[in-house]
């Protein structure tokens, strides 16, 4: 199999990340989810909470008081810090894809490295089996949640995503058209689902090398 | 294998056909596409092309012109012929899913199917992808259509198809939520992608017969 990097977006509580888990351990190639955190936090002053909070959120852009006496550029600490984060991760994502294949998660990879032509993914499910797999892995605090409070929870979530993939990609999260498959995981068995997207993969690839 | 309902929606130009077809021979299942507008024809007495035309066509809605003068219910023949074809062949949709095992294209079969749980699969492609395609199989006339041409024709069959399912469904054509697999065919070999789903699916149906 030649080289191939795999981008895995996905809804919150879709079971995206245990998708491109498996997809990964199929195919035999790395996995990277927050790793790349972790790689962020050892290369920048900022603290893994702070990371955490920002790689995946859209930046918000506040004008000093200012803004309307002024033309000179003005420098904004918070979007700074912002674009910091995300530079440090789109080099760490560019070195991951040159070290050989894998599945990355999230973090708009699929739009980062549109150069190598990744195969892209978008996990997704309804609002009914995302809260019950939310409830399978909720902590003692989320277990008090109603199904109300987990649909509010999960569209939030996922407000953040899109606003930070369409922030910095300019496309919109989501859209048919910026990925090559869709997986539903509403009524489906994520693991026979992985396994034969990735012998479909394989295939993509073996041929690619023909 | 339990009993299984495939129902493929497509973009013009896409190959969803072609994935359709396949599909069928590999799980050695029906496949209902053209078939179905034969047996429109055989019970109505509307012509094969005017089957043809509004069997995927959304009804054009035209008030006759004492219509702000009464209360009256009116009849609008073209509206009663057009409903009248859509009405016999959502009928026979539901004999053929009662037959067996079957792969359908189009006709709004996902949502007119939904009881019967059908998987329900959207074929997608970028616009120069399906050009290419078009070519292929292009007539004579066609055979002198430009790209820019080829585009808008293109574009026109989708807008008629979207029209048609969004005006008898009332759900959105096209959008990942009404769909269980979406599958570009840009860069992809339809052959083995059908396979693979194919696959997919047999998995599918042996874990709900357990």
């Amino acid at each position: 199999m030649s080289h191939v990097i795999v981008t895995i977006g996905r809804e919150f509580g879709s079971g995206g990340r245990e998708f491109g888990r498996r997809l990964a351990e199929e195919l035999g190639i790395a996995y990277y989810d927050k790793e790349i955190l972790l790689e962020i936090d050892k290369r920048t002053p900022y603290s893994l909470s702070y990371i955490q909070n920002v790689s995946e959120n859209r930046p918000v852009v506040l004008p000093p008081i200012n803004y309307g006496n002024s033309f000179l550029l003005y420098k904004d600490a918070g979007m700074e810090q912002h674009t910091d984060v995300f530079r440090t991760q789109s080099d760490i994502l560019k070195e991951i894809s040159e070290k050989g294949s894998c599945v990355i998660i999230g973090r708009g990879a699929d739009y980062v490295l549109r150069d190598k032509h990744p195969y892209r993914i978008f996990v997704y499910a309804d609002i009914a089996s995302r809260i019950e797999r939310c409830k399978k892995r909720a902590n003692d605090e989320e277990k008090t949640y109603t199904d109300k409070k987990w649909t509010r929870y999960i569209r939030s979530v996922d407000k953040k995503r899109r606003a930070f993939y369409d922030f910095y990609t300019g496309v919109e999260w989501g859209r048919k058209e910026n990925y090559d498959l869709m997986v539903n995981t509403t009524n489906g068995d994520i693991k026979a689902m992985a396994h034969h997207c990735a012998m479909m993969i394989k295939d993509l690839m073996s041929s690619e090398e023909r």
